[in-house]
């Protein structure tokens, strides 16, 4: 990661640039219907997006990837029933309300499934739910069964943007991100901002092509690249009870190498892994952090994740503070707990290429500290704006560049390695998730 | 836990209370000495409190026990090696730096430990150093030198609270407190508010008595008190390089039993330890999460520290938001990630006394999201007041009552259970943090 160097000094270019990347493959349309309603347990008024992808036919090559949390959403609980139906033709979305756990929760999910399926002229079987939102309360099904007609009758290509538009809840721009191979191409949505560590899948991900290569194939990429991208990032250590990742294709272009398209595959899947880090809710600041010459995969990517989710790090990084004895206590609190007898007298870590500490010992003096500094305010997506109303909001809706605190940790003892994404901990984002329902 | 109700309508009824606990058992004085000094590493003025506590003659009859993180402070190095001597005559504190992998730290922290042995007449080995702050930095050894003869001046009875202020960094009010048994007592000090997840012990906690308990017995009671008090605490999922409680007996007063020691020792730790979660930084609502009925004691205290380092989870206390699908999301994602065959199908879930899930599902309604607000509420320690320049800080130094945020989790599977103390994540917790140091 990454495979683009972007920058943007502004949400126009930011909006030019995904205009690029939304032409949808061959075979798909998406459509969306947004109404109001009435949570039945807080009595509030509220707003629900509804968003329909649609195949031209039903395809048998498919795949999908969900959250590993103990207690999944309807939802994902439909949804790994649908692995094994014989085709999928369409995929219905709703933001707000996360559908786990709620009285009646499949049933619900079920009876929109058949609706969208009725519309469509397509068997129920053959549709993907999901949702994302509030956990706990229950779906809206009457009004949702109400808006569906207006999401097909909205169906239309070429752009995938008002999909990506429609999926979102804390996100504060949408997601897009496309690989062209051959004569075809993959495109990839992704929703997520908070709720952040996934376990076998992001929040959801949605990714399309028009290349022919069938269910297995898909399904064995599929899970390859998700392990390198969406298990590989964190905005708050939070694993989301709805994760999804889905890969569906038409079928429409032949795809003569499949090698190609699966780097394809992983390029679109680790950018749009690194977009939905770098839109997290209230991050300012990315870090990516490599742990190389580890003795195995596990204790590489333990460690990492063990770094980018410790908050008093996460804390230093939000105030451009090179706070790095923060980063070994995070390391060394992880090899106490989980991995006692690991050897760390060869630890060498970096950052933005400046050792820190080598040796057993941290090396630092004050040239390195105002080095340091610099590199965290050259990371910085945008400064902190002063409250309004005790409430931080981000400053800016789009990604102005794709920098990140940029940090090594070389264990010296081992050929794995792993890199994992992670951000920093601000008042934006507690300002977002104290008072995120009310 | 508690073992107290109290509540404090001010800071003068607080340091009152704190009064009738300070009592030093016969044969310990402390004093302490405060100095300048510029970090090397960062050159900016700073300030530095050497606490002593002295011991009128050393005893054969002391434990402690220390951090697990993989990269210990030289004092926990130079502490670990003192628990094979044969006697303790004092106890040499520092704040500001903890002298953890910075070059040649042992060798200052003996150095330190030398001189304060030479002036009290001592043996350098029978001398336990601690030190506290930031890490990387190095210690300001010469300067140390300078100020420990203020400090050895300084020594006095009969109040430990010159100790209990002199250990602090970013502590709102003194921590202490005391069980009177037979003709002797425990008095324990605490220092601590961030970097708190104790793994074996906290960060600095110095429990002192006059009642005769052989070193063996000694032992092996702190390391129980200790595994259920402080091993049950997070402020904020991080460990701590400098974790150490250590428990001195001068053994002035015949102890006639033993179990009741052990009881008013536990009593004592549990107390400091609830103590150390209500100033935690940022610290504005205390969770109480006990897990019942778990298959084993390991479960039952992962579980609930998933739930009460669940950063989404700890905004919504935050903000008065009974948002209980974190909650479970939080319990979700550990079930899910390690103990994927755990059997969460009779797990029934109440916060102040509501039912909130049971039966597989969410049992919520508007009438309960208003008793759940009362709640959450009325174990509010302070309202957050707007920010100055930016910057939350914490509107109170004293702790106005004992309530807790009351949760339980019950699996109804197994015999074990485990009460974890935790906290909120809060704007005044980010201020305090991203720029601790600048």
């Amino acid at each position: 990661m990454p495979s683009t160097n972007l920058s943007f000094p502004d949400r126009n270019s930011h909006r030019a640039w995904l205009a690029t990347q939304a032409a949808l493959p061959a075979g798909f349309r998406v459509g969306t219907a947004r109404f109001d309603f009435t949570p039945r347990e807080a009595p509030k008024p509220a707003k629900m997006t509804l968003t329909l992808i649609a195949l031209d036919r039903p395809t048998a090559d498919f795949a999908a990837v969900f959250t590993k949390n103990a207690f999944p959403g309807a939802p994902v609980i439909v949804g790994r029933a649908r692995l094994g139906e014989p085709a999928l033709g369409g995929i219905i979305v709703n933001n707000k309300i996360s559908n786990v756990c709620a009285p009646g929760g499949v049933k619900g999910s079920e009876r929109i499934c058949a609706e969208t399926a009725r519309l469509l002229g397509m068997e129920p079987t053959e549709i993907l739910p999901s949702s994302t939102g509030v956990i706990g309360w229950s779906l809206p099904v009457e009004a949702m069964l109400g808006a569906l007609p207006d999401a097909v009758a909205a169906l239309a290509g070429p752009s995938v943007i008002p999909a990506a538009e429609g999926i979102v809840t804390t996100d504060l721009y949408p997601k897009v991100r496309r690989a062209a191979i051959g004569g075809g191409s993959i495109v990839g949505i992704a929703k997520g901002a908070g709720m952040i560590e996934p376990n076998m899948a992001t929040m959801l991900v949605y990714l399309l092509t028009d290349l022919a290569v069938p269910r297995t194939e898909l399904r064995a990429m599929l899970a390859r690249a998700t392990d390198t991208s969406f298990n590989c990032i964190s905005v708050d250590s939070d694993t989301s009870t709805s994760d999804t990742v889905a890969l569906v294709s038409s079928g429409r272009v032949p795809c003569a190498d499949f090698a190609a398209f699966e780097a394809a595959l992983t390029t679109v899947c680790r950018d749009l892994a690194e977009d939905v880090v770098r839109n997290g809710e209230g991050v300012r600041h990315v870090i990516r952090l490599t742990v190389k010459n580890a003795a195995t995969p596990a204790l590489a990517r333990a460690l990492g994740k063990a770094v980018i989710n410790a908050p008093l790090f996460k804390c230093a990084v939000a105030g451009n503070d090179p706070n790095v004895g923060r980063l070994v206590q995070a390391i060394g609190k992880h090899v106490g707990a989980h991995e006692p007898g690991a050897d760390l007298s060869r630890l060498r870590a970096t950052m933005g290429g400046i050792e820190i500490f080598a040796g057993g010992a941290f090396q630092l003096n004050p040239e390195k500290e105002v080095a340091l500094v610099a590199h965290l305010r050259s990371a910085q997506l945008y400064e902190s704006a002063p409250p309004k109303d005790g409430v931080f909001t981000a400053a800016i809706d789009y990604p102005p560049h794709e920098r990140c605190v940029e940090i090594t940790v070389d264990l010296g003892n081992g050929p794995a390695s792993a890199t994992v994404l992670g951000a920093d901990l601000t008042h934006e984002y507690v300002s977002e998730n104290a008072d995120y329902r009310s």
